[in-house]
């Protein structure tokens, strides 16, 4: 199942990071008509180059939309390189829908096909029943779904944190829901279900409180880095173990060259080797420091 | 402008029906692994029988995602076929990030690639700022945007309903937010923004409410028919005047003759035909008795 995969990798690696992928196709050298290829070939040379430094890899699926149909063929090719490596596949696409849309959305990422994941991020804005095509995948298939909760942009305040009537914010509402559809799922050795959420590394309280309120959910946290977030902030993510998150970051770790005609070559394979050391490194001796 | 120019198929074609377009590939005869292909020749064939009928047509993603990178190359040969015929794409994808994510998604669907389209539904969860790449393509480029207040499914009440501290609900909250963003957008000659809205036919009483409230968001009425809203229900959805709704169905239009065989035939034409003008003049009907 998920959680234990990923912990099992958290542990062997001692790395808690998601290497996020978000192809920008004007940074790559490339011929007329072969820009998804160029971003394909850069980011299976940088799964290959960071592969034993992070917990798992997260493809943001907007990025690759952006590139058409050819941008899928793409993601495809991504993923089938992480899966070759054994890199856990947690896809960035937010999907969320109702009845039969969202069944179709959890067979095509969470299902048999070539655009399968093993984790996928979905909005729960629709309702808890609109999420129970991929709580079934969790369950049958061992998958992974992660709630959008509190994102890291400043109008995540208009509607995440509305007070409630009967108390609380939302965020803190829909967390509720969740832990309680969490009861009934199977667990990994340390207390982890399938059905985890997404905080953003820019609230640090709110990771805290979080990981308090919702003990069996890992937590997925973006924002580290170019977003503001820090190693300090984002170490209350996890539980005393040092389990239950995984910090993501996809500009620092795959554009740190600064360049806007990048290869698939030794230095950028070097160079996503750094950064994602040094963001490990980072999270490990704040999470020492506690 | 969309607004503007989904009015004047409504008035020139008298027509409030939007064809929804969820393709089922186990419905479909085909040679192996030509799934996509016999969907996108079966719905080419649909809108050229329809296309008369309907003020647009609305493609759900989700359907052809299923399908995996076949499928996108299915939703742009569908996309082409609506555009040649001159009926605009309202594509249900329910896209929703932040920042660049977002501005990638905008670009994906609302840009110049070949998966654009005229209009596309998002979700608000993520709040304002998460919005304005799409509203931009609104105000820059004559697009709409659908953002969802109130679904059609019975979990809708999870989280869309919630009571606010400040009072209200968590729709109607969200709802003042878009109508205060609509103010500074330009309008149709009927007084309606790019900005619209989906509000689910099975909640008679919140179509007329939402129509008061948003007077400038033309409302995208999805679950006639399959999902149990009549046409008596949705005449709420319009103005005084019988525009700035759009009411959409797809397994009643498109898949009624109840085989799953099917082919690109004159059967299939014919029959997509009389479901779809069916629906338009019960629809007119309903208005008529108000």
């Amino acid at each position: 199942m998920f959680a234990a995969r990923l912990h099992e990798r958290v542990r062997t690696l001692d790395s808690r990071v998601c290497l996020g992928i978000d192809p920008r196709p004007g940074l790559h050298a490339h011929a007329e008509g072969a820009a998804a290829e160029a971003v394909a070939d850069y980011f299976e040379l940088l799964l290959e180059a960071t592969h034993d430094l992070v917990a798992c890899c997260k493809p943001q699926s907007a990025f690759f939309e952006a590139m058409g149909s050819d941008g899928f063929h793409a993601l495809e090719r991504v993923m089938a390189k992480a899966r070759s490596l054994g890199v856990p596949v947690l896809l960035d696409a937010k999907r969320g829908d109702i009845d039969t849309t969202a069944a179709a959305y959890a067979e095509a990422y969470l299902g048999d096909g070539r655009l399968a994941a093993d984790a996928l991020t979905v909005n729960g804005y629709l309702g808890m029943d609109s999420l129970e095509p991929f709580v079934r995948a969790v369950q049958g298939r061992g998958r992974g779904v992660f709630v959008l909760l509190k994102t890291s942009n400043p109008g995540s305040s208009d509607i995440q944190d509305l007070e409630l009537a009967g108390g609380g914010r939302l965020y803190q509402h829909l967390g509720g829901l969740l832990r309680a559809r969490a009861t009934s799922l199977p667990t990994d050795a340390r207390g982890y279900t399938g059905l985890g959420v997404v905080v953003g590394a820019t609230h640090a309280a709110h990771l805290a409180e979080l990981r308090r309120a919702l003990p069996s959910s890992v937590m997925l946290v973006p924002g580290y880095g170019a977003q503001g977030g820090s190693a300090a902030d984002v170490a209350a993510a996890f539980d005393a173990a040092g389990f239950g998150a995984v910090i993501s970051a996809s500009r620092s770790l795959t554009y740190s060259l600064g360049r806007s005609d990048l290869v698939a070559d030794t230095a950028a394979a070097d160079a996503a080797r750094a950064a994602t050391r040094a963001m490990r490194d980072a999270i490990n001796a704040a999470l020492a420091a506690r």
